[in-house]
């Protein structure tokens, strides 16, 4: 009970609040303000699936020197006390009259100078984890300060992952890799797709998950119609395309890769689309470079499938990954996000192989100052079947 | 891949937007934005564990008369439209110029009158499912209209729950009672407690879970810490109390109840505490009534441990149950919501046995006109030991 919760060392910690505060500086922020679930975990090392109950608002202070400030539940003071964290301020909530806000307000305005520069997540990618209503009463309860847009602040030092967070990722890759692995002997004709769904997620259980939050992935005859279903309850058949995604957790990293199978022999359609998309990958592999901007890397990839004769998807090819299933930037024509070293990144082409029939690949990669670093083992060349 | 995901009838739909639209009605609204994925499931069936993904925002809007419409990421589309949804709106996200905002605006336009009322859960419990600095612009770009809180709109429909919703819960309850029940063969002495964590969860999608997004606990001689930390990998011991408590989830619906056991032989301590805690419940059990108001089922519980010598937890004794892992009300001694027949509740008498060492009891209700419906197995009556 009284064991340590810290994931990482707290020199670990020290680094990123370091960056953090380094960050803030040329923003010229006085307090960074969290309150999203990998936000508060980047920063504490608070690790909790109780985030599933919308009920309580959390926050972390990031002042511009010194340590954060938790200002959290009473519900949590047990654990976040086992992480690195020393200043840990807490409400009995969930608080119908107050539910933390006059608590946040004097933390805040403690840490502010008269006139304050509160930075707070605002853009793409980010949400705001708290009542609106309470939040706009706060921001014009502070009318001396100003909340600020901290999106880059904090995308540009978490987008970055250090050798211990690689290592984290690797470790869920793996461990994934192991689970699809198992995947011939869960799936076949005649099994139902929900049932291969709770056996894939047992097999990533047993292989050293901590928890599965996310599984997709489809089947269908000569590919599948989207890769954001849940399972449902049709038994896969011979000449369908499977896909299994998964985003498993280990120690709060995620991985987030796919595999597919061929139920019965696979046609000769669907052996060329996964030929396209292996190699597709491969240009990537070999070609994405720190500098390069991710409409770079989107365009490696469409060009990729594109000059092997096939028609690349039009959403995204590509994101990072890491505190979160996926996280900034976005591979697509749009996203300026200049890639750099120590980013942890999904490959993910895909192309329809007949109108609303698709097929989609994906690997985890590390960016290096040479190029990538495979996390996921690589998928076979060759599209697997099972008979 | 043509396969329907509607979980329930259009029927049962159909009656969640009349009563939605009848609500809105007496708050005056003429829109109902919904951002939240209980939400978004709850008005259209429409289930993916994609919310995982905090790259692009998703919305429903419900207008006072007619069906609703969704303006969604255009990777939703397949799936949505297998719902009984038939106006479904894409944009290509996500896009880092314009991420939904201006198909959302044009639609709210479409669908408001001159002067509009857009109605918008800002309250306790809710979150705003966008980037902040996006709402904020909305909000001004619509300067003719008024965003209001709905908080009081949605939750006073979604908190009672049809015949078909209280089925969904009890089976999923019956789910997680089953693998409950396997408990002992996955615990005893040396055992870590990560290793138990994960087994669970296997029993849990063994027994017919789709997937488990809730699993937490503690073990701890004499008692555990607290009832949100993750696994530790310290072995079980002789003397220690086990808890695990889930949130395991089918076709979209939660359960939320937990078990605790003792590992070798109970001490006294430990065996009154879990009488008390059962006896409590029983008291909550055969005494809720429809109209009662949650602070006093918090008094119920409370009084249920103070008379037989315990000293109750602080935080809250139980809450509603359903679309997400917890839900208003809260029994709290400051919730003034009005019980009323069709919520699904939570029971969860918690005590002190020692300083910083705590057990928590739960089960799972229907509040029926003449009183509570178990949807849990009820735990045993004495606390069992795992030798």
């Amino acid at each position: 009970m009284a064991e340590h919760s810290l994931i990482f060392s707290a020199g670990e910690y020290r680094a990123r609040l370091r960056r953090l505060q380094s960050s803030m500086i040329s923003a010229e922020l006085d307090v960074l303000m969290l309150t999203q679930p990998a936000d508060v975990f980047y920063v504490t090392g608070f690790l909790t699936r109780f985030w599933e109950s919308p009920a309580r608002p959390w926050f972390v202070l990031v002042p511009l020197a010194g340590d954060p400030v938790a200002v959290i539940p009473a519900i949590g003071a047990d654990l976040m006390a086992r992480t690195w964290m020393q200043d840990i301020r807490t409400w009995p909530a969930p608080d119908p009259r107050d539910d933390g806000m006059s608590l946040l307000r004097e933390t805040l305005e403690e840490l502010l100078p008269v006139v304050g520069r509160v930075g707070l997540p605002m853009g793409l990618e980010t949400q705001l984890r708290m009542p609106l209503g309470d939040f706009d009463q706060l921001r014009r309860s502070l009318a001396t300060h100003k909340f600020i847009d901290a999106t880059e602040v904090v995308q540009r030092v978490r987008e970055i992952k250090s050798e211990a967070e690689i290592a984290k990722i690797k470790s869920i890759c793996a461990i994934a890799g192991r689970a699809f692995d198992r995947v011939p002997d869960l799936a076949g004709v005649g099994v139902p797709l929900d049932q291969v769904f709770r056996q894939f997620q047992a097999a990533l259980l047993s292989e050293g998950a901590d928890w599965v939050s996310y599984t997709a992935g489809g089947a269908g005859q000569g590919g599948y119609g989207d890769v954001i279903s849940p399972a449902g309850q049709v038994p896969l058949a011979d000449g369908d395309l499977l896909m299994l995604d998964t985003g498993a957790v280990r120690d709060g990293y995620f991985c987030d890769f796919d595999r597919n199978f061929a139920i019965g022999p696979a046609s000769d359609a669907l052996r060329q689309g996964h030929d396209v998309l292996f190699a597709a990958t491969e240009d990537a592999l070999t070609g994405l470079r720190p500098g390069m901007r991710a409409h770079e890397a989107h365009a490696i990839l469409a060009t990729g499938i594109t000059k092997r004769g096939g028609a690349p998807l039009a959403g995204r090819l590509g994101h990072g990954l890491g505190v979160t299933l996926t996280e900034w930037p976005s591979f697509t024509p749009l996203d300026q996000t200049v890639l750099r070293a120590g980013m942890v990144l999904t490959l993910e082409p895909g192309l329809e192989l007949a109108p609303g029939r698709i097929m989609v690949h994906e690997e985890n990669i590390v960016l290096r100052a040479e190029g990538c670093e495979l996390l996921s083992p690589r998928a076979p060349q060759t599209l697997p079947e099972i008979s």
